[in-house]
């Protein structure tokens, strides 16, 4: 017997979030690690009539490539996987690691080098998922290393990352409808809007959506998801924050983030450990010292921080912002390497005012 | 640190088995069980400069796809695996189980109609392998399962395995250049002869290899191996035999089983245990009462029985003789939908006259 909830991921991936049809062509990618969860998916896969491709990868190996491979070998694109990518209909990746830090010592150029000679298997299948020709979806298998680094138990952990995709609950595609309608109203009413002022403790700051679009983050591609996200106007960013989560950059954490906007650009930061990476990252290029997304969490299955930003950016009543490159759907102009995501609580004495008017408090859309 | 043995079979897998060389794609395949030998080939066919492609599988998933996929499924093909054994270089699969007996229960029709789906991949395979534009060779990773199935405990198993393909040893591949060659003598002795007549407690029978080929099976495509191989001439074959060991068919073994030949044909059949299965064998079509193969087992690395045939087959001073489907390339002329080995010890007070000339005594070659 396999748990439940893992049975009903499966089906949330394979049904809500892909919509996994006879005779369509599913990719399931994942780590050795994630079996349970990968034999789960695949199960279904076959049973919607599916024809699925296992990719599965060991983190070992991935490592012993980045660390060793020759320039020729990094270089080789894997024709088998470059043809599922031209050719395929799904892509349902299974995240899960053996252990958090296990890239600690292994050069980041390396590591860059390998993931930007597979960038052409990237492109693809963003092309091909705006085109309407690919669906994909990320999701997370927890193990023993992730509850380790989100200091719970296996058995805490799995409760909090199933009750973040709402599969503890006996309809979880149910709830996503739900938290989807939800949100396109939001989307919805947000749309043709101007001036966004935040204010709360740790919160003073102002932002233009004007000619922006906020997209509604409802599961389909990251599970769990729960957000609305757009990108602000460049160079429309005004104000000061400070960041109640650490922020995660190459598995290190920098905590107590203070970031002063003028005219869009950061103009002073300070971080209480890691300071040294925060400049590294805003010194990264011209994009990386303005923001490039700005986000409002939904998800209240989330309820802590646990240091994996695919939950964190969520936890209801935060609003996260990055620095460096937006999402081109939203309207964003901001290209750069960076793309890092800081989340700010807004749970107490906070608001969001739109056009003037009050659209969120205290962690609630009022609107 | 892996077991030395492993790191030196995945040496001589990649570069004596195979010949790895930089720029060739080099496909690993093998169970997630497997794992610790698929990394170190994997690392190994790095070091050589291979570009590999995994295709690690999972028995759960095999066995939910034979029991659960619909006919569309079945007939379905991978176009990423299609295109990898068209275009692809080197064919490593590490073979492993954790539940020897896990196919008990399973639709042997099933099980058939899945293998015939899939067999133009290894039509494709044995047809480049045949044209020399491919390399292939398939081995064994010792379980916990496939000890108990020998009777053994894991480390007695592994000492069993390594034995076998000389990985004890410090150069196991300079052990299997020395196998090769002196197999290659006694196939070059063997060009041209006609007559075998053996003889011994368990056998009295002639057969002819007028104008067949005996094939030098030293290790390049099974890994171990450690035999001589031909077809003998169908309609040749008169005497009788007792086989030693149990032949084993769908995971059930047939033991003592006896068989009494008239120019070729198996006219009387006997068997200790499950005799059923043996005339079912023999019944199944009209090649499946000829031989199709008659070898001489040459790997005294193996010194027992285990019930696992890639092993059984090579045992030195033992032949076997497999009734139905031969080796196109040894000249046979038996199509089947059968090819079963069975095993006859030849240590004691047994010999082989080749056109009447002592050839082999008391399991070694006197030639």
């Amino acid at each position: 017997m396999t748990d439940q909830r893992l049975d009903r991921l499966a089906n949330v991936l394979v049904d809500y979030c892909c919509a996994v049809k006879p005779g369509m062509w599913v990719g399931i990618l994942g780590d050795v690690i994630a079996l349970p969860a990968l034999r789960a998916v695949y199960r279904e896969v076959l049973c919607y009539g599916g024809n699925p491709t296992l990719f599965i990868s060991d983190e070992w190996m991935e490592r012993t490539f980045i660390r060793e491979a020759t320039d020729e070998q990094i270089a080789w694109l894997d024709p088998s996987q470059t043809l599922y990518y031209e050719q395929a209909d799904i892509y349902i990746r299974v995240g899960a690691t053996s252990n958090t830090r296990a890239m600690t010592n292994i050069s980041a150029e390396r590591t860059q080098k390998v993931r930007a000679a597979r960038r052409p298997w990237l492109d693809t299948r963003l092309r091909r998922a705006a085109e309407g020709s690919f669906e994909w979806v990320a999701t997370w298998y927890p193990t023993e290393a992730s509850a380790q680094e989100a200091n719970m138990s296996l058995e805490e952990y799995e409760d909090f990352v199933y009750s973040a995709m709402f599969c503890d609950r006996d309809d979880p595609a149910g709830e996503w409808r739900k938290l989807s309608a939800m949100q396109q109203k939001k989307v919805d009413w947000l749309k043709g809007k101007r001036q966004v002022r935040l204010q709360g403790p740790h919160i003073d700051l102002e932002l233009s959506i004007a000619g922006r679009t906020f997209v509604n983050s409802d599961g389909h591609k990251n599970m769990p998801s729960g957000e609305i996200f757009t990108g602000p106007v460049e160079d429309s960013v005004n104000g000061w924050v400070r960041f109640d989560y650490p922020s995660i950059v190459s598995g290190r954490a920098v905590s107590g983030i203070e970031l002063k906007f003028e005219r869009g650009q950061v103009v002073s930061a300070r971080a209480e450990s890691n300071e040294d990476l925060l400049h590294a990252q805003l010194n990264t290029d011209a994009g990386a010292r303005y923001l490039g997304e700005f986000a409002i969490g939904t998800n209240f299955g989330i309820n802590r921080f646990t240091g994996n930003i695919l939950f964190d950016e969520k936890i209801g009543g935060t609003i996260h912002m990055a620095i460096g490159k937006g999402y081109p759907e939203t309207g964003s102009r901001n290209d750069s390497a960076v793309h890092w995501d800081m989340i700010c609580d807004m749970r107490r004495d906070s608001a969001i005012y739109v056009d003037g008017e009050l659209f969120y408090q205290n962690g609630e859309f009022v609107i």
